[in-house]
């Protein structure tokens, strides 16, 4: 059974699945799927994943049967057990979780080798449609404390299988960015009684040099002290805490925007490895006057990860005014 | 001229190079040295690097000369450049400040194609002598926070240049990871009037199993929630702030267990790539009661990055029992 463990000194929990690498010679070996010949995820493989839990297909077809448009399955090696209850035991001044929770994995076209960008808008609108509905049933569940909604594409941003996917996660704990990007928003909103995220975008939209792209209700900004090279965010220009109960019926220009954004990445930077990371406000909290949804895109443009990774400190050699003029002035 | 910049919402400061990649053609580009005939820290290549700031070097022997065992040059690519005050700026709601600072590398040897745990204990003692003299030099000058050292072994853990060296970079800001952890410690000791660190140290010697090989005065343990596979930490048994003054004499011992701790892990994971931080309390901060300096040592064992980086939030498929017990079983 996986365990999620808290970090003694910092408030960080991590998930140690146990499951896994349980003899020394298992270790070394990354997650990676090398079998590239057979792809589980493609259209007439159905039967290679676990039963679906969630499908796009012809209202004729029948469950795990091929007409599909886009899938949503359990995943295969999940991190996290959806069975137990969730049981918190210290060890000495130690503390540990049960690791319960859902990994699901959503299959964004039954066409191999198409990147999510290169797909129609409607594919784009039904991924976010099938994150709405997914975060929607899991977060009846009162074990799970948050819904984590991710996407790696390319190897290298950690992506074990080629065929476009994004990625659930439902935990029994708040992630440590999100509480951080919580409190801080509480903070601004107890002095100012304003949302922290619209001033930022009312001083962009104002600014104009770190905005890459927006619609009539979605803008796409480098934020002011990016992480990596080309991190580029979405928000909604109107207030809206909970992406999950975010109206459905501005989908369409999200995936609009969405997909536009990643063309633009896909033509500067050579068709970069990325990852994308939706931030919402984790059910159960009353966040909804000062938070605001927004997805984080960070596209891996260096091999190094360097000591980034354990220091949360970081180098960029990129300012966003000057990634965000580079892929404004790309023609799609 | 750098910039250090602070995201609007979390308090997060990141250093933006914007002297490199001023014009779109030269953004895709990692900042690798793919000159592999040549290396500026070889043996007979002083003049190819700054001159050199510190050396251990015969008493006749002139600087930047051959010789030499060890050497210390300013950074020939900057992060941050030792010119100017420091300049804080706000732009509306955002925050930056001038990019003051300084980068040095620790060449540890003059042999190409070595790496650190390869050498004579007597090198890596050095080193840490290095490092506690430049940092008590760069701390007499008021602007720098913080003195960051650390280490990037192996291009996959974000190494420009294959000869063995360690950075070190000086800071007009306290980075993150270093406040997270001392807030937590300042509280844990303004309720229990004791370190955190200390604490968790008698723990882990009572358990055992985290333990991965310890000498009279330090320790090297598998922490109990390790964001990485075999991340280990080598901590002072006795309680100590920090690094740059504590007590030399205990550098042979310290070099003994770093030197063992490294081996191992070559031994174990076939030479992984790694970083290492040194995490130490800031200077003119009365944190002497509360911190405790210590080492992480991050092997890179797989080669996927994924969200973490983005998130802050980790999957780690070994356990750190069973990462101390292969590490604690191999025979050197």
């Amino acid at each position: 059974m996986p365990e999620l463990r808290k970090d003694p000194i910092i408030d960080r929990w991590v998930i140690i699945s146990t499951e896994r690498g349980k003899r020394p010679s298992d270790i070394p070996s990354p997650e990676i799927n090398t079998q590239k010949s057979f792809c589980p995820f493609c259209n007439k493989n159905e039967g290679k994943t676990p039963p679906e839990i969630l499908a796009f297909r012809p209202q004729n077809s029948s469950a795990n049967s091929p007409g599909w448009t886009l899938r949503v399955v359990p995943n295969k090696f999940p991190a996290l057990t959806v069975e137990g209850e969730i049981e918190r035991v210290g060890e000495g001044m130690f503390d540990k979780m049960s690791g319960s929770g859902a990994h699901e994995v959503i299959i964004e076209s039954p066409d191999h080798g198409v990147a999510l960008e290169e797909l129609p808008v409607k594919n784009l609108e039904d991924s976010f449609w099938a994150f709405q509905k997914r975060m929607v049933d899991l977060q009846k569940d009162d074990r799970f404390r948050y819904i984590l909604v991710f996407k790696n594409h390319g190897e290298a941003a950690g992506a074990t299988l080629e065929h476009t996917h994004s990625q659930l996660i439902a935990l029994p704990i708040v992630p440590e960015f999100v509480n951080e990007e919580l409190a801080a928003s509480r903070r601004h909103y107890e002095y100012k009684e304003r949302c922290i995220y619209c001033d930022v975008i009312a001083q962009e939209i104002g600014d104009e040099r770190r905005i890459v792209h927006q619609n009539e209700k979605f803008i796409a900004i480098c934020p002011y002290a990016p992480r990596f090279p080309f991190e580029t965010w979405i928000l909604p220009k109107y207030h809206s805490a909970r992406f999950e109960s975010n109206g459905a019926n501005d989908f369409p220009l999200l995936a609009e925007l969405t997909k536009d954004i990643l063309l633009r990445m896909r033509k500067a930077l050579n068709s970069p490895p990325y990852n994308f990371v939706l931030h919402t406000a984790p059910a159960r909290i009353d966040a909804d006057p000062y938070y605001h949804w927004h997805i984080e895109i960070m596209p891996k443009m260096t091999k190094v990860a360097g000591f980034e990774q354990g220091t949360g400190f970081y180098i960029n050699h990129t300012s966003p005014e000057l990634a965000a003029e580079t892929l404004r002035k790309i023609s799609l």
